[in-house]
């Protein structure tokens, strides 16, 4: 399993935002979006083997999780609007335990802290600057990447990150935009266990 | 230099489209604008020595080919509609030869052919599963790309593309969407000349 947590800090926790001002009135929901579309479409076909953690933290309601499960998703497609819609239809939803919103897509309203403390045996990645190069790297094929949307994590969010001892890789010699780095991600992981 | 030549089989040649619909009525030009996002941007900048060829050939008035100078490029945001309104602007110009739509994007009524024509001292590079590894290919700083959107390229123009005897490449063990692909090659490319 590979799993990629993206923490969305001004990213909308209602659905009361515009599929037309994703990347405004959203929050910066686009960015989000196109890490979905990074973690699952294939060619022709969508990874089951992933699973996709958003941690929205932005106006009104912060937090909400919505968790998408590459085996059970249906509906997704790879364009920003048609994903935007499926995330709005589950901000929807009251949830603070984890409810389903359609196939595949849970809305919680779990935290970074929550989120962390539930993974169970896999290894942990921060993707940094500062890091080993990923390429170089051993890696685990049950993987759990934390990223970020367009701005760095909080000195907090790290912390609670550096606690649970992930390996510290980076992914070149520039920085990249969180689906670029899924991207990336995924083509080494293809390279390594497919 | 790094240049992304995409075709898009049914992409919109005329701004007669709603950007609510970039996945339908615009001919899955939504392939084409994330090519665009993977192509230029990265972390807080934008690509400067990158440049992305778009040739539109759907209806009504094919081909259109559309420019992209990242050394020129304004007012590029990330997401998929934004891009598709400068995209759409270009499209309201009823141009033959060359015509700058806004800084950076021009457009004109080249075909593959003319395209591959223009080219100069690049190395050319066609993306295909039966190809070498990217990773074990010497690879010049100079370098065209020839990709494809959703669909493959038809026979008459991987013809025209192998006429000009490229290197053929593949990027790992499994076939990628077109952004993708860009965003992998980028990184390729980062590694050897960053």
């Amino acid at each position: 399993m590979r799993r990629f947590i993206i923490i969305g800090h001004k990213a909308s926790t209602t659905a009361d935002f515009k599929l037309d001002d994703l990347a405004g009135g959203a929050g910066r929901l686009d960015v989000l979006l196109r890490c979905i579309n990074s973690a699952f479409f294939l060619s022709h076909d969508l990874r089951k083997d992933v699973e996709v953690l958003l941690i929205l933290q932005g106006p009104p309601g912060p937090p909400k999780s919505i968790r998408l499960v590459g085996s059970e998703l249906r509906y997704l497609n790879p364009d920003e609007r048609s994903t935007g819609a499926l995330i709005r239809n589950a901000l929807m939803k009251e949830a603070r335990s984890e409810e389903r919103s359609s196939p595949g897509i849970y809305i919680s309203g779990r935290n970074l802290q929550d989120t962390l403390g539930l993974l169970e045996e896999t290894e942990l990645i921060y993707l940094k600057e500062s890091g080993e190069d990923i390429r170089n790297a051993q890696l685990a094929e049950n993987v759990t990447f934390v990223l970020s949307d367009h701005m760095d994590l909080t000195d907090e969010e790290e912390s609670m990150v550096l606690l649970k001892a992930p390996k510290t890789l980076k992914l070149g010699p520039i920085s990249y935009h969180a689906d670029h780095c899924i991207t990336i991600v995924n083509n080494e992981l293809d390279r390594r266990f497919l």
